[in-house]
């Protein structure tokens, strides 16, 4: 694996969950695949299972792990090009990747949308900057649309929720995807790469968010969109609850009809649906109480893999450069 | 040990204090009693010493060591159950406590007294929570109404400074903790806390602090109050100079008589008492230049043996991990 | 070594740069020399490059590494010596550096400039009570009038495109620091630090800079400054490009004549020159873009040479520490 940004990156889905939860089970069985090498943890905006799951893996590989908090530590960064830097910026993204080349052997970076020029965040102004002036492997902690490393998670997580393979089970599990109410306009990253994902993943798969609040149709492509909520949550076997402002009307919040909060009345149209957040989650707005701390969420188990997402990326990256 | 939030958590004073000497001698002597393991040091406050010497703590006994600024660097936490979190909140105290169980082995956490709501700080409003939600033992870097690995490094300072076995010393040493002036309301943690160590060391005990500041008689207890400075410095060993702010009239800082702040002139009642604090300290205003860099103090050593202390009990608490 | 504040702590340049260079070649050689040993990197200002540097170098040397930044994670500090501290600060900065003797066995200490009094920035206030508090040795990551670990990088740097002993090259480099505009303030520290180094390298060096911008005359000492930028660059082997304030009127920015942005029109008079900078550059203010993704640049080497400058310096002084 050369990058690690999206699922295109990936060779062969099963292959790498099926690698991820073998890591799982003996976490430490390749301790010194890293030994000598350095991954730099570049966060742009805050992050509390990133950071900490990203460590670990990297400490479970032997890497030596350098965690940079750019704004807070370092400068103020110029995105755009060919500008004249007179202003409040102090230092050019591509200069300080190009320094990051120096120091590091992979280089992981969180870069949200900003949430302002529509075209930028679906552009990947950041990332693509990564991508463009990286001499070593990039890995997304979650850029402007998508956020992979999660998505991974996630497809790790069904698979031990619906044993593919192990049972007689004659059908594709159910998935879907529905939007939930916040009082901030939240980026589509999350939604538009577990959509990407779960394409790839041998599951009936569809969305349910409110009028105007359409994900990216280049992310959707042939997922259906249900915008009644209860009858997309017919029979689901597994419910993915996530946030995000419009695409269309970009990152405003159109008014929206009815209460899209998931609770455990609307689990019982499901088929004892097992509930999926990435975390961080608003309880009693996104979700209540009872769905979070109930029986039927599996939200805590998709926190744990990302560990084994992260260190089964990083392990795939070291195989490549250990080829060198 | 299971957790380690209070002297309650110690089976043994003396055996513990012992273990820290012995580690203090050699504290590589046990390099990969953590391996494979990680601790989390989460800190909601500002930290100097226990930062640093947790960190070389858990390094000398092989731990893996993740920090987390968690409001710098993570999401703005609730701390209220049952909350619809529509507000500036973004995440739930108890679902970044379920996340830091699958990542972690120990969580070490720093959670100061809030100041505003005396119900709250009584009841450990923060430090409770992880104490219910944790999975895994929870060491306290201070909490609302204690900073015992603080309290452990006291005690073993003043071993070190009073031998008590070794030397026929016909009597114990007589330790004061005394009020110290300051210009904004401070916690009583410091204080409760080293009150409750004395309570259980070879000591004569005292504490004197101005009328108004007497601290919360749950903590002490039988311990004598005198609130004549001078009377309760007389023929000291050991003076802890701490300030605190009211406990009855809670998080005020009712009118002060006369000047407390410890001088050279006041150790000369004294037995020439050695002067303990735990820092940070506002030279000149809780205790002078002189005191501070003059021979008596003994306020570095106690800043050295943090290390010790901490190391100790991560030491008790791997050796419980490891009997699993 | 014992400490390592300038080139004045240097036994011999030239052996320093060599061990670098083999350092260089392969980082790893002496990977458990700081075995045991801890060194804590202080920032008091932001940092990029001397942040990841310093820890890469001190992890290929096997030392623990503490990174504090203590404006945002300890406490308010305290400069003024024999101040009653009832104001906003609430450290002292020699509590803080002799906390730091007990737990470091190196301490290192960002300490820019205050730029608002003259004689604490020429004094060194802060880098001042470092030196005379620790007990360890000490090491500045830049200090209000120097940077000399970027200084010694520098030297590294130029070495390896200037082979002095390997052709027979019959006459030494013409290095000339050129000084750039900016739109702030900003300290001289890289610009005399580099001064003095290049005062001990065999080379021919040159300042130039605007008038009222000359550096202070014991730094620049018999180095020729020249105030037309143009006649300076005649013939450069190599040019440093880099921003500072008025010494004179000090920490003012006096009204410049001309533009003294590097450009590749401003290059055709030079020698073929390479350009150096320490970044982080403002682009298109203190050097175009063409000049910095120029084929003149040797930039990013420079910044990669941190590494081996710092490791050189933190070797040198293990070893002065595991002789004892």
């Amino acid at each position: 694996m050369k990058n690690f940004t999206s699922v295109y990156d990936i060779d062969n889905l099963q292959n790498i969950i099926a690698k991820a939860l073998k890591i799982k089970e003996n976490p430490l069985e390749n301790p010194t695949k890293g030994k000598g090498k350095t991954i730099g943890l570049v966060f742009l905006n805050s992050s509390l299972r990133t950071r900490l799951s990203s460590q670990i893996a990297a400490q479970n590989l032997g890497l030596n792990v350098l965690v940079l908090n750019a704004a807070q530590e370092a400068w103020n960064l110029e995105f755009a090009d060919g500008t004249v830097m007179n202003g409040d910026t102090v230092e050019h993204i591509k200069d300080a990747i190009e320094v990051l080349n120096q120091y590091c052997d992979i280089i992981a970076v969180r870069c949200f949308a900003g949430m302002k020029n529509k075209e930028d965040d679906v552009n990947e102004s950041i990332l693509s900057q990564f991508l463009k002036h990286a001499k070593v492997p990039v890995v997304s902690l979650e850029s402007a649309t998508r956020h992979p490393l999660q998505s991974l998670a996630d497809c790790i997580t069904i698979t031990e929720n619906w044993p593919f393979d192990k049972l007689k089970i004659n059908r594709k599990p159910k998935v879907v995807l529905t939007w939930a109410p916040h009082i901030k306009p939240i980026a589509q990253a999350v939604g538009n790469s577990f959509t990407e994902w779960m394409q790839q993943m041998d599951v009936d798969f569809v969305i349910t968010n409110p009028e105007g609040y359409d994900l990216d149709k280049n992310f959707t492509k042939e997922t259906p969109v249900i915008h009644n909520q209860e009858q997309a949550l017919k029979d689901a076997d597994f419910i993915y609850v996530k946030n995000w402002s419009s695409f269309d009307d970009y990152a405003n919040m159109p008014k929206v009809e009815g209460d899209w909060m998931l609770t455990n009345e609307k689990l019982e149209v499901t088929n004892q649906a097992k509930v999926m957040h990435c975390l961080p989650v608003r309880r009693n707005l996104e979700l209540s109480d009872e769905v979070m701390d109930g029986k039927n969420s599996i939200i805590y188990q998709q926190a744990k893999n990302r560990i084994f997402s992260a260190q089964a990326v990083f392990s795939e990256i070291l195989d490549e450069l250990n080829k060198c």
